[in-house]
């Protein structure tokens, strides 16, 4: 590789500029054409014109009611005591719902209120007044008169209003087409078997394709193209007649294998190579044949910030439908989150109604976790001009979940335990729309939290040395107010090793072996106290371990590590070790609590959550875990 | 017609025994089963299991950035004072983002921080730090760990995640299939030509139809079906085998031509008849094959109420996504609105943020009327038990609109014009997004409206019979904060009389004339006001107006009754008497203002409301219409 065939960035440009060459470059507003469609046939489409009713609703007047219609003159003086008969045929006519008043007469009569006596007439006792139980015509809506706005987006009832109106055709802007074309030699389609080392499954076009599908965007996607500059240039040259955008996912970027931009450059030109977004800097825009084409980052959650920031605004532009409807809320920051000045960051994060007060916790960083995505509520905007937030800031996430689901969300700070996992499971099938979302900060930093009001509920497994208890202690050093502890399991900790064991580590005196590397988790989390409880019972000084510097966040991280071949062995819970198929050397029981301050105890979701840990079937669930005994799951106490 | 053949209703039932009837007959939880399906066509389905990590992601260690992968070991010491050279292929192998890391190395080395001065080696001048650039396999997600619960509905970033965890395919509930047999010999199909006299165009297939696409059921309809009770029961027993629900709409009632009823009681059994839901009391919920067949209401409005409470809830079940997803705001009622014990009454309101008061203003009732739901931002239930709302309420209503719409939303109330409604539709389309709303109660009534703060602005034409003026004497009188006046037209007001002017009406002085009925405007409107001027002037006494009792809310209404010949003529503009082909007799020219509080004049909304009456687009648009001036429309001053 020589350093020459690298590309060099064009210079990085803010989103606004970025987006002001493209609006000098292509006239949005024209950019796909309208088309007549049957109404029936609209929905979530967008009115390419405005809609005046073309007929009145009803355009007829009409019964209200089952019953009789009549002149309301040949009725007046009706009563109990003095009823009237009315001539049927003439002077009365049976008449249903919606059939056509007829023109002599201007009133209903219910069925309810008409006594029939005789065949050729009918009785009433009460007289009627004029229109009533008539639809009349124009009752709903008058012809010339305005129903919808151009640019609409068509929803079910708009459908039966423009039938209502007598539209059975309507004019709707055509949807927009975008053709991706996957590129990477490290690509593989989805179904084309088992994945090989090295390999991942093909992904951006499903995920990118799904949102713009919800946007109203017709897709379709070439087959993954390997990076070969050839390949690739083919595959934009052929598409990009029958597409109004073209997407080229990966190689956006400076590497040896980045071939878009070169594509792009031969077959048309480059207006803009990377954007100071993060993630998605790397993304490139272009013109080829008057056609928007895109160089698309290929890490999941950069490929889905340029998505937000640069497609879906083009695609509302060229629909005519104004700002991408997000939904936000107003939420408070809790700890401060520095972010590099230069580039606007978008952070995701979990948002959780702690008392009426709405907080943003940062989710882990990192372009290439797609699962994050999945975890998070929302995505703050950290504006290139700052250098991120400070605890207390007012915050404005977009939402990426429905309100009211947010709103039942219940957050968990504290320890990791993977029945948590199993728990936050249970949760969402036995009560749908509830959620337990958790943060690992270790058993001590939850009780922080939770101190400061920063969440409803801290798993702890928090040792006393002296006494041999757990996690009481803890509470009645660091909370004031009063608490429920609620036992979700009792669990083994013990040395996680790979299988077959090979360094033959047997007890914590072996970790001071030479050639044995531990992976450590990090200070405040329970199993680093236990860990140092052993090692000082054992005397051992902690700085002979190789790795004991080095900090993970998860028991599965830890294991992770071993298997990796990163460490040779960690401390952790025999659950981890079992889920990654390694060795595992019992060392300790503990007792796994959640604490949960009283003010929340009646809480619905937490009465939820309650039940949830009381149940067999959940109990049976976590019982069948490696390494996890149920005998006291749900116990419930109290700290004053 | 005989009254033996009419229905006799079931006993009317609270809906939750309904809802209860349904559960016991049908088990739902198991009604409909499941499917594997490609992760990539996921969108919108419902997981039928929890899914749980099957590989890790990413699934080996990687290279985060372009670079050189190292062993950090081999990196320290180096410095700019001191720089370390590493040899290519040993000690320095070059890496793209996203390439497996190699197994001796451990860092990566940004290439941007590598300098090249040799073919054969590289130079560095920063130590690496192990990890360095790295993602860790399993940093997104570790196998075993859970990732997403039962009943959730996929959405793109899941779609994402599910192929990053390796899972190429997925297990969903089958989607739920519904079957429509539109009947009515009055309904026609959409498509099949123009509406004879009293017909309507089928829409509730469509609007209902659309309602369940997008709760993720697939739909099929019958063409429409006559009144005729052996091919509704035919439709119905031809397609029950195919579909988990078979709809039949319209005749659930108790007419004459209702035969939804003795349809089901033939070919299975009517389980419900009759909910105490106002709209949607005439539904009919059956077992026909051991399928759930429901008689829906024809009425639109009905169609859609038994669908939200009934079909919906049912769904949800099938699927097993729970409570449906209903967004809800907390409003306050401005006025009481009486309802009839004995029925949940589902009603239709307008929702507004004046002065971050939310407001709900409600519609008109009508079970027919398909363009309130239109208009509608909400619909508020109120309970069976209560007789109504009273003024200050709270209300919780379900949300028809996205709340960000809603909150960018002004409220007219007041004197009804064309002109607004144009307005209306050009905010709309320069300001999408954006919206305005009116309520017709008359000027006198919007500036009362004003005055309690139940509104945003008033449009108002109110002659000062001493002066001359307009508008500003009421604003004085009435209002006590200083407003902004907005001229928005001058417009004609005259007699409106059928075509050809059979009554040969010319004046004022002619409405007392023999046989001559007038339809009259209500108090407190400008049109009103004008009349009595005249009245007053002429000395007629309004008395001998034969009409002048009957009250209408609008223009359009008051040629509505003129063109269906229930008046021989009436007060108006000259557009609303255009609209319908109707004669016009000029009297008058009057203004018509826009009154805003001062302290809404700076308000983004009302910014962009006064931008599109100034822009030459719109002062055209209503300088065309015949009877209108813009000769000062736009000009705006204050009142203090």
């Amino acid at each position: 590789m020589k350093k020459s065939k690298r590309n060099i960035y064009l210079k990085k440009k803010p989103l606004t500029e970025a987006m002001s060459i493209l609006f000098e470059k292509f006239d949005f507003d024209s950019y796909i054409g309208d088309e007549e469609i049957n109404s029936t046939e609209a929905l979530g489409r967008v009115l390419a014109s405005t809609i005046f009713a073309a007929s009145s609703s009803p355009n007829y007047h009409s019964a209200a009611m089952d019953g009789i219609a009549v002149s309301a003159v040949d009725t007046y003086g009706a009563s109990e005591s003095s009823p009237k008969r009315l001539k049927i045929g003439s002077e009365a006519v049976f008449i249903n719902t919606g059939n056509p008043l007829p023109d002599d007469k201007d009133a209903v009569i219910m069925i309810e209120d008409v006594h029939e006596p005789g065949d050729e007439t009918v009785e009433i006792i009460m007289g009627a007044i004029p229109f009533q139980h008539v639809r009349s015509m124009g009752e709903d809506i008058v012809a010339t008169e305005f129903l919808l706005p151009k640019g609409h987006i068509i929803r079910p009832f708009d459908i039966g209003a423009l039938l209502g109106v007598g539209l059975t055709k309507v004019n709707v802007r055509k949807r927009p087409k975008i053709f991706f074309i996957p590129t990477g030699d490290e690509i593989v389609e989805p179904g084309s078997g088992p994945l090989t080392f090295g390999k991942v499954y093909e992904s951006n076009s499903a995920v990118i394709g799904a949102l713009a599908l919800e946007d109203g965007v017709e897709t379709k996607r070439h087959p993954v193209v390997n990076d070969v500059f050839e390949n690739i240039k083919s595959a934009v040259a052929d598409n990009i007649d029958d597409y109004d955008i073209v997407i080229v996912i990966a190689g956006s970027s400076a590497g040896t294998k980045d071939f878009t931009r070169s594509v792009f450059d031969e077959l048309g030109e480059v207006l803009v190579h990377g954007i100071n977004i993060m993630p998605g800097k790397p993304t490139i825009l272009g013109n080829v044949k008057g056609k928007l084409v895109v160089g698309l980052p290929g890490y999941p959650v950069s490929a889905i910030m340029t998505y937000f920031n640069v497609i879906r605004p083009l695609i509302a532009k060229m629909l005519g439908t104004g700002e991408p409807p997000y939904e936000r809320v107003t939420a408070t920051v809790l700890r401060d989150i520095p972010s590099r000045a230069g580039n606007d960051e978008f952070l995701q994060v979990m948002i959780s109604n702690v008392e009426g007060n709405i907080i943003a916790s940062p989710l882990p960083r990192g372009a290439g976790n797609i699962t994050t995505m999945v975890k998070a509520d929302g995505v703050v905007k950290i504006d290139s001009l700052s250098e991120g937030l400070m605890k207390g800031d007012e915050v404005k996430p977009i939402l990426l979940r429905r309100k009211d689901e947010i709103e039942r969300g219940i957050l968990a700070v504290g320890s990791h335990d993977i029945c948590l996992d199993l728990l936050s499971a249970d949760l969402s099938l036995f009560y749908p729309g509830h959620s337990l979302a958790s943060v690992n900060v270790g058993s001590l930093g939850g009780i922080i939290a939770l101190k400061n009001g920063e969440c409803h509920l801290t798993g702890a497994h928090l040792l006393d040395p002296e006494t041999g208890q757990y996690n009481t202690w803890a509470v009645k050093k660091y909370i004031e107010e009063p608490v429920t502890i609620v036992t979700l399991v009792h669990r083994t900790q013990g040395l996680i090793v790979p299988k077959g064991n090979p360094d033959g580590i047997s007890t914590i005196s072996d970790l001071v072996k030479d050639g044995v590397t531990f992976a450590n988790r990090q200070r405040g989390s329970g199993t680093r106290i236990l860990l140092d409880y052993h090692l000082a019972k054992l005397e051992i000084d902690p700085t002979e371990i190789d790795g004991y510097d080095r900090e993970e966040f998860t028991h599965m991280n830890v294991a992770v590590r071993v298997l990796g071949g990163r460490a040779s062995c960690g401390l952790g819970i025999a659950a981890a070790s079992a889920a990654l198929d390694l060795d595992f050397i019992p060392v300790d029981e503990e007792r796994y609590d959640l604490i949960i301050p009283q003010k929340f105890r009646d809480d619905e979701r937490i009465c939820a959550l309650i039940d949830v840990i009381n149940s067999e079937k959940f109990k049976n669930k976590i019982g069948a875990l490696p390494g996890y005994n149920t005998k006291e799951t749900g116990v419930e106490f109290s700290v004053e």
